[in-house]
């Protein structure tokens, strides 16, 4: 499968954003003024399959990659921009109206967010596949954000050599399974007062990583409180491991 | 009372490493090659009253002065190269004794390290007093370490403006309340796997700080594992609150 690009901007900070097509996964790219050798690639998703095009996870791309990363993102399967399924748009009802009653909401999670990973996780490899084959993009593999998708990624490809997850409150039991096979070094951000997020839960999930090298950045505040900073040590983890 | 350099030594990287005494009190100041103006100061201290010697608080507190910051540490009263007091000997062999028959712990901690504090912090702030009318000293200052010490003197010194505190396991009572008095920007380091500092009471303490910026920050490992990444993310963290 090939990937065409569709659409191209260059920033002023010499970053290029560019929309392309992957038969139909669509994705974006963005690539820095200057490219190092070898070009570390970072995968970036945003929790629950939330668009590529959401403004935080596109002032995240776009820092680092005037960090000198080349930063990948799709909207996969049932995510993003793509075709919600029937299951998962009644998911979400029935999340909001549990929520709003104070009902238990662990089974409705892994109803909407199992079948989620399950569909995203090949695209994404496709789309990996896909990516370094283009010219110059021959470095190391790491992935940013969105815990359950990062954990069956990690696991399943080992191409991957590095990983930063933000929340981790609502992970489908399968991912929290396979949280003791991952082995590689891991940057874990928590918001302690993270509304949709339970703090134990994300401090068990931290727990039970199986990686030798991880590290738990916990802030105050709620989901979409994380401080700047957290952005600036997230590229100097990646630079440890991808550079 | 006038603080008087006995010795110094000027490292490779430009950095200025003095022995002073004051009165009773034996310190170092480490002064960085080139000082910034306002030059800030960061008070540093071992866990549990090691002493200012011990070859990894050296290590940090030149690596500090390296980045700008000029550092300062004491052997306070009770403390490191000074004379113990009988009761603190008695209670750490009865430390020493209790742990290795998996006893209890808690009372012992509390009757040693609760008056090492009372006697540590009037030294600190006679310190700090004296280091402040040197030459040059005009920036602000942090404190960086042993974190019953530095809970005592950051509540009771309004001029500690930020502090990185390291392993706080067993805190003293009173330090424990004093914890949620405190409101400068904190960061919290804490082993996963400290032998001698439970984790959940890590957690604990965190939690009741009551400064609106805090980051824990968790790695593997135990109570000398700290990775070396830390360190620069410590001084980033200076950086944004002294500079």
């Amino acid at each position: 499968m090939d990937l065409h690009f569709t659409a191209e901007q260059r920033h002023d900070d010499g970053t290029l954003e560019r929309e392309f097509i992957l038969g139909e996964i669509p994705g974006t790219l963005w690539t820095p003024g200057s490219v190092s050798d070898p070009a570390p690639l970072i995968l970036m998703a945003h929790n629950n399959g939330l668009p590529k095009s959401e403004p935080r996870l596109v002032a995240r791309a776009r820092t680092t990659a005037a960090h000198g990363y080349t930063v990948a993102s799709i909207d996969a399967a049932g995510c993003g921009a793509r075709p919600h399924s029937a299951a998962a748009m009644q998911a979400r009802a029935d999340l909001r109206r549990a929520m709003q009653a104070g009902e238990p909401v662990d089974e409705i999670f892994e109803s909407l967010v199992g079948p989620l990973v399950e569909g995203a996780v090949p695209e994404w490899r496709t789309a990996l596949d896909a990516l370094l084959e283009l010219p110059g993009l021959n470095g190391p593999v790491g992935y940013s954000g969105w815990t359950a998708l990062g954990i069956r990624l990690a696991v399943t490809e080992p191409r991957i050599t590095a990983a930063g997850f933000f929340a981790g409150g609502y992970v489908p039991r399968a991912q929290r399974e396979e949280a003791r096979q991952l082995t590689i070094p891991l940057r874990f951000l928590l918001q302690w007062d993270d509304e949709g997020n339970p703090r134990q839960r994300a401090l068990d999930l931290f727990d039970a990583f199986g990686s030798k090298e991880k590290t738990l950045s916990a802030n105050m505040g709620g989901h979409v409180g994380t401080p700047a900073f957290e952005l600036a040590e997230g590229v100097g983890f990646f630079g440890r491991h991808l550079k």
